[in-house]
């Protein structure tokens, strides 16, 4: 069902919540938000925006985060803060990165300039920040279930509240999104309202055939098409007063026979959509929500925003201002220049491979740039693949290639690896398929918190039969993984690797046997992975000042476990394991057992994560995790002399 | 784009592949398959269709299987061979399991008889069975994407030939169908076919607007339309000859305008869309991929079946037929009648819950009768909500109800829990949600083999922080298990059970601890959980019989491990732990790295999976991974006597 909003307001008479007296200029500081809004007129709120606005800019040019994102949904969100009542209505924000506004609107105005640091407000919305933040989302595609299950819930509860899923057109590729569409029309009488926030962006472009489609709704013109029939006389005005569904009902059999012939994607999908409307206009947004409020059956409204908008270097580049670190207001030059990094040495040397072997392709879910890919669609085109924000489908399609003969790359954040565990089982394992993953931004991850860190890969990776994981802790040890992972591997072969650079003075495995000893001649053994080994090193040295010699012991090849290691790790008085990795399923764990049915009886331990890590910078992180070279030396000193034993 | 098969027919003299002068009638044994098909005339394959249908019910009456999804592709299996060559064109069947008739049409006639038993042919493609089976599939809605896949590297490697995914409608409600449908059109000259086999069905009735607005698109009547338009000369017929994408699209163009003004979901996502077509006629079908099979470019045929179709018990009660045990052809009647069970004794005793508690809700991913959730349905239909085969959906939307106040379980296979592991760790977890997980199929489930054994969820399930599992040995202990799960519980409470019935003789944990430990004084301690300790107890008392004392640990809370269990495991000499779990990840695993980190230096060892397990019976599969109770108590005897250890 479509339904036009010029249409609406000529037969309902639409009275905009506009004090048009209230000419006084009002700022964030003075006011008791979100409360207020109301209270306010549409120059007040403009105003109001224009600050927020600068508040973003210069915040984030300090803290670094999203910005891009945010600077789109100013309006959107100021207009869900005056037609919404949160918190008896949920506003759910997808991947919940543009939800800076919101909390600056709803009380944390004043710890803003905190975000995304140690003890400070989240990057993403976080029920325990604020009973305006109805759900945590830090991954894509998630706000229409979760909304779809609020909304059930005021049903059962008897609430008349409403449940608004806010998804930007990239999180649509998502699946998720799809599955939940398909069961928000359970009854018609759902207060539930989907806000599609269509920029026309997911972190880079938006891909896939939905881009299309929305590119050709969004110029539709049935705004005024729909105008100038009604003019016309074209469409009958059925009745004057409040709108009801059956209302707009007769209205739009009216005009559909005239004008709207065509139904959409989201009416196919048994909502009733409203749109496009302009996203950077109050006026149209106040009055699409206050008609979408009317309904009480799922509702689609198709905003169209400008990501960056009000900051013209971000409007002129937005997937730079996407995430970005902290940058200079003036020029808009970030801190730090993109600098060499495990990303761009990942991708670059699959460039390398590819120029001689025309069987590999690489693979990206919305993360082309973050994953360094970029040079590999340059390069070969053909054989590069952004298949949106859709691991699963990333998983399987690279399934797909593999059978037929090809060997894909699929690069991806290990957070997001989680969403194509089953893919990875069932599409490839099973099958015995060979494909390389590029897992990236393993380990912490800092400023984004609890759902962003990369602590789950190498717990769930091990459980795959055939599964060889790789951990190196430079760059050229990454080559030589990447080598193996290529040619020598069968299965699923994985080289994981931190968010950022390579640290100095690291040496280089034995990539041959996969691990590398480092004899200082004393009994106790440090055993470590990746970026931390530079951590390990640098607490063997403060140790050895200090008197105490520790041998040390770098996997590079971390999956399978070889059984020569756990012989050799046997000959030790004290073994202490560090990783960076959730505790449960790790390394660790494994070696441990290892060790017990080895009737290994010295002294065992590790240390791991063993819950959800909150925000603050990778350093900070480690250190909490006692995973920093200070935390380590004192944590092994405390084994030997026996004090830390269980 | 649209195109009706009768304005194809009228201006493109498409010529059946119909030897209308052969009569002779032919049968399975003597042709040479599937070549052969290419040359048979219609009616000729029509007995051959009547032929598989009665091998198909003959051998599934015995073997057990899926028989009413089968039933209903016979014609569909028989048009597809006839016209694409298998396997250089690659055939995709979507949860493969209504792939019967591609067995036997793909050199598989003679071994049909082995189907689903150990050492016989599987229930589902396997590439290893044959050059024929392109894909592995036991999970949904993978069929697109693996298509894609194939259709990428054909493109790549200058083939001209056709990727051809054949998916359910059920299929069709799980989310990377809908990410495979977002990639299918990356540029227009792709040979990918997607042929939706709509029955209406899933596995339950089909659920969601999609199943909704399916409906409505069977019902069009374009076929007979738009002959009659053509007829009346509105249609103009653009040339004479061959057809070419762009020939199609001028009538297409000239046909929308007249008739067919409306777009379709599927044309909305890039493909052209043809149908809907009957799938038991060969004529129709035949047509219809002649038709396909021009465009280059993406297609999607919609073909309506009938399941069960041929087999008046199946054709009334599809349901039952999707997957049924032995059965009596002549009544219809299953073997063994539908007997109390985990999964109905669960679903009994949520209602009993539900009674009092008006916060319980139920939700499950197309397994309504699977999981026994039809007692909760019955009961109350407003609490119970079926989401189709989503269960990424499910467990977000069920973590929407538990943030509004309610308790939510989520009812699902093990095997299918793997498609949602991101979405509990982030939509439940990360938050601190409550919700209960009945993880049913636990284990090993046997014929189905080794897209379906349930042996990750303990693997993946403690990945997760604040996840508390329990692996009842009886309905009794299932029952205290569930209360606790209920309302001790915060986080994912997970209660995991195997297919089938409880066995006799087990005795109730003591379900405040957790665990039971019972005393014959010996050295040695047997752990284990859930059915398998009906093994152990059988092991044990042959060993007693011998005159070896084996103590035993059934524990019943799985996970967390509490540390008073590794304080008195650490008593013994002979530590065994039996585990029906994958390896890896494991809870013997777990305990032996706490072994290790409590310097235990006795004999401890664990049998557990460390492969995918291949079809055969549940015992036969026990068996071969050393779970049986013979196997065990050989185990035990190795490890006394020293033989056995590392």
């Amino acid at each position: 069902m479509c339904v036009d909003p010029a249409v609406y307001r000529l037969f309902c008479k639409f009275k905009m919540k506009d004090n048009i007296n209230s000419e006084k200029r009002v700022t964030l500081s003075e006011l008791d938000l979100p409360g207020d809004l109301h209270d306010l007129s549409l120059k007040q709120c403009r105003l109001l925006c224009t600050e927020i606005r600068n508040l973003l800019i210069s915040t984030v040019s300090k803290t670094g985060g999203h910005l891009a994102s945010n600077l789109g949904v100013v309006e959107l969100t100021v207009a869900l803060h005056r037609n919404f009542n949160s918190p008896d209505d949920k506003i759910i924000w997808d991947v919940g990165h543009q939800s800076y506004t919101h909390k600056i609107l709803t009380g944390r105005l004043n710890r803003f300039q905190t975000l995304r640091q140690k003890g400070g407000i989240s990057g993403f919305p976080k029920p325990d920040e604020s009973e305006h933040d109805s759900f945590i989302s830090g991954h894509s595609s998630t706000s229409v279930s979760v909304a779809c299950g609020f909304a059930e819930a005021m049903k059962l509860q008897g609430k008349d509240n409403y449940a608004v899923a806010v998804i930007g057109d990239g999180a649509m590729t998502g699946g998720m999104f799809y599955e939940g569409m398909n069961n928000c029309r359970r009854e018609l009488d759902s207060n539930l309202i989907v806000i599609l926030n269509d920029n026309d962006m997911s972190i880079s472009k938006s891909v896939g055939s939905l881009s299309k489609y929305l590119t050709s709704l969004r110029n539709t013109e049935k705004y005024l098409n729909t105008k100038r029939a009604v003019e016309k006389g074209l469409v009958k005005i059925p009745f004057i007063g409040n709108p009801t569904a059956k209302g707009i009902k007769t209205v739009k059999d009216t005009v559909k026979s005239k004008i709207l012939e065509q139904s959409n994607l989201f009416e196919d999908m048994g909502f009733i959509y409203l749109g496009p409307v302009n996203g950077h206009s109050l006026s149209e947004l106040e009055e699409v929500m206050h008609m979408a409020k009317s309904f009480h059956r799922p509702v689609f409204i198709h905003v169209k925003t400008v990501k960056g908008k009000g900051y013209l270097p971000a409007e002129k580049n937005p997937g730079e201002y996407h995430g970005i670190p902290k940058f200079d207001i003036e020029t808009g030059n970030p801190e730090v220049s993109a600098n060499e990094c495990y990303s761009t040495v990942f991708g670059k040397e699959i460039v390398e491979y590819a120029e001689k072997d025309d069987r590999i392709c690489a693979v990206t879910a919305a993360m082309k740039y973050g994953t360094g890919l970029q040079f590999f669609h340059n390069r070969f085109p053909e054989r590069f693949y952004d298949v949106g924000i859709a691991e699963q489908h990333a998983v399987t399609f690279s399934g797909g290639l593999a059978a037929a003969g090809f060997i894909p790359v699929f690069a991806v954040y290990s957070t997001f690896l989680q969403r194509a565990y089953d893919q990875l089982v069932h599409d490839i394992a099973i099958g015995g398929l060979h494909i390389v993953l590029g897992v990236d931004r393993a380990g912490i991850v800092g400023e984004d918190g609890e759902t962003h860190q990369g602590l789950l890969d190498v717990p769930i990776l091990t459980t795959i039969p055939g599964t060889v994981i790789y951990s190196p802790s430079c760059y050229e040890e990454m080559k030589l993984c990447m080598k193996k992972a290529f040619y020598e591997d069968k299965g699923i072969a994985a080289v994981r690797y931190p968010r950022g650079s390579e640290c100095p003075d690291t040496d280089t495995a034995d990539i041959t046997t996969g691990y590398k000893f480092r004899h200082e001649g004393g009994d106790t053994l440090i055993v470590t992975y990746g970026r931390l080994y530079n951590e390990v090193c640098k607490a063997r040295k403060k140790l050895k000042s200090e008197g105490i010699s520790c041998d040390t012991l770098k996997l590079t090849q971390i999956y399978p476990i070889k059984p020569e290691i756990i012989s050799k790790m046997k000959e030790y008085e004290h073994i202490v394991f560090f990783e960076e990795s959730m505790g449960a399923g790790s390394i660790s764990e494994k070696t441990g057992s290892m060790l017990a049915e080895r009737s290994y009886s010295g002294d065992y331990s590790r240390v791991t994560a063993e819950n959800f890590v909150k925000q603050a910078s990778v350093m900070e992180c480690l250190d909490a995790l006692g995973l920093s070279s200070e935390k380590m030396a004192a944590y092994i000193k405390d084994r030997i002399s026996g004090n830390g034993k269980a």
